[in-house]
């Protein structure tokens, strides 16, 4: 490969960004999708799938910490946690670093992400894999949740692509409809949702869906680096409207207990609560109340 | 030009956004720097300076509602405002956009930004440059600072390139220090500071000059889609602490007076205030107080 090679996101037809490349490291066509991994010279380690960056070492932390953090401590009691997808191992590991969590099952439904993920980003997980509290399913999530046992687990993370492709069957009613089953009393749902500058249909259009299954929905925004357009919005569906009105004092109590306080780089009690605060130009994609 | 051609951003050597080009609208070489307008298939029309995008019509509220907006309303009583570069005009429009201003002046070094601005983005800018409160100057904003009386601006807003080329005398000592001595009691300067995932530096050099001339110096961010990299910030070097600890409750009632509550698209009350809470990978930059 050339040194001066470049690869191109391809996510959107015609803006995007691209990556100078050091050298590519894996390429993979799994049953599911496209898998690619290289060395850039920006961001460290890339993963790609079907064209899309999914992680980059460098600014993993950011996706991870909003993804996770914000709905173990908005619930404050989380023990039970199911994380569809997130091959990587990176959310995994995140849950685990909550000291309060019990048990935490991972279903990804592409063995050969995960396996790339070990050997060409071993830091993503770091030794969660092996946690015992960890429970890893190579196997396809819309059967994990039709057959959990209701009232199972406390929070669902839904780490997926777009709702295209492999990832389209983690936006359906029906399964939007089984996490509502496999939740407890106060239990919800995140899951990502796109960058609304970019992809407003699909906040707008998943939203609409989770809320035939649960009483509180909305959205809360991260800047991740790699997912360029400005915010990307993280979906909320929740059994209890009062777990996101939950005050920067109660966060903070809460993290210091799980452990998690002064553990993050993006993540802070006043992130985790100005998160909530969408932009008119989010809140409009947003169902009416 | 071929209907599949791209341009490529170049702000950062192995890292960086592309749009695909409709078509070119104007290439000039000014006196200052390489100024280009395209229309672009995904952005509306952008323009680039030295092949760094200064401002798309799809995304520029943000930005510019969140250098305009926050420091007007932290002042609170802001009269008199001075706006260094911003040649596309952008900047003018929000600040005259409060009807508590009685006077803007914008110095702007490069003309050939102005005309290009009028000519192909004259809806970034609207009737702002005819407004009786607006003076235009085509000059050195370095030179104007120098000049002007003391106490004679409550607010300065610097919209400029990043600190190399043309723009980097708008981060010298000299130039904080003058700015001081122009503003009145309470007065503040905000300023573009980059994209500290990509551009530490930027941030943690430039804060330390505004510390030289500033009691309160800080940053706020905003997630602007097509300055990628996650957060950018925006530089905060204020006489008067007290500025940042306005409330959400103050800065609605301001903003209320002002004209500008529900007139924004990216600019919230709740946003103004939650901009100040910073994720720990970017305060670790800023100098310690």
């Amino acid at each position: 490969m050339a040194t001066d090679s470049w690869v191109n996101e391809t996510l959107y037809s015609a803006w995007g960004q691209r990556f100078r490349v050091v050298r590519e490291l894996a390429r993979v066509q799994s049953d599911f999708q496209d898998i690619m991994v290289f060395q850039s010279e920006t961001h460290g380690r890339v993963m790609l799938l079907d064209g899309v960056v999914q992680i980059t070492e460098a600014d993993e932390f950011v996706y991870q910490e909003m993804l996770t953090h914000v709905p173990l401590l908005a619930h404050g009691a989380a023990k039970r946690v199911l994380i569809i997808g997130a091959g990587d191992g990176g959310v995994l590991r995140r849950v685990l670093q909550h000291n309060t969590v019990e048990r935490a099952v991972m279903v990804e439904i592409d063995g050969e992400v995960i396996r790339l993920a070990k050997e060409y980003l071993p830091g993503i997980a770091g030794d969660a894999w092996n946690d015992p509290r960890a429970e890893v399913i190579v196997g396809d999530g819309i059967d994990y949740v039709r057959q959990a046992e209701a009232g199972s687990f406390d929070v669902v993370i839904v780490d997926s692509t777009d709702p295209i492709g492999v990832g389209e069957v983690l936006f359906t009613d029906e399964f939007y409809a089984n996490c509502a089953r496999l939740l407890s009393e106060h239990g919800l749902v995140v899951n990502q949702c796109g960058v609304p500058f970019m992809q407003a249909d699909e906040l707008h259009e998943t939203s609409l869906r989770r809320a035939k299954a649960f009483a509180d929905v909305f959205a809360y925004v991260a800047a991740v680096p790699t997912y360029v357009g400005g915010f990307m919005t993280l979906g909320w569906a929740a059994k209890d409207p009062a777990l996101r009105a939950a005050t920067v004092g109660e966060v903070r109590e809460r993290a210091q207990a799980a452990g998690i306080l002064g553990a993050t780089r993006y993540w802070t009690p006043e992130i985790h609560c100005g998160a909530f605060n969408l932009p008119p130009y989010i809140a409009e994609h947003l169902p009416r109340g």
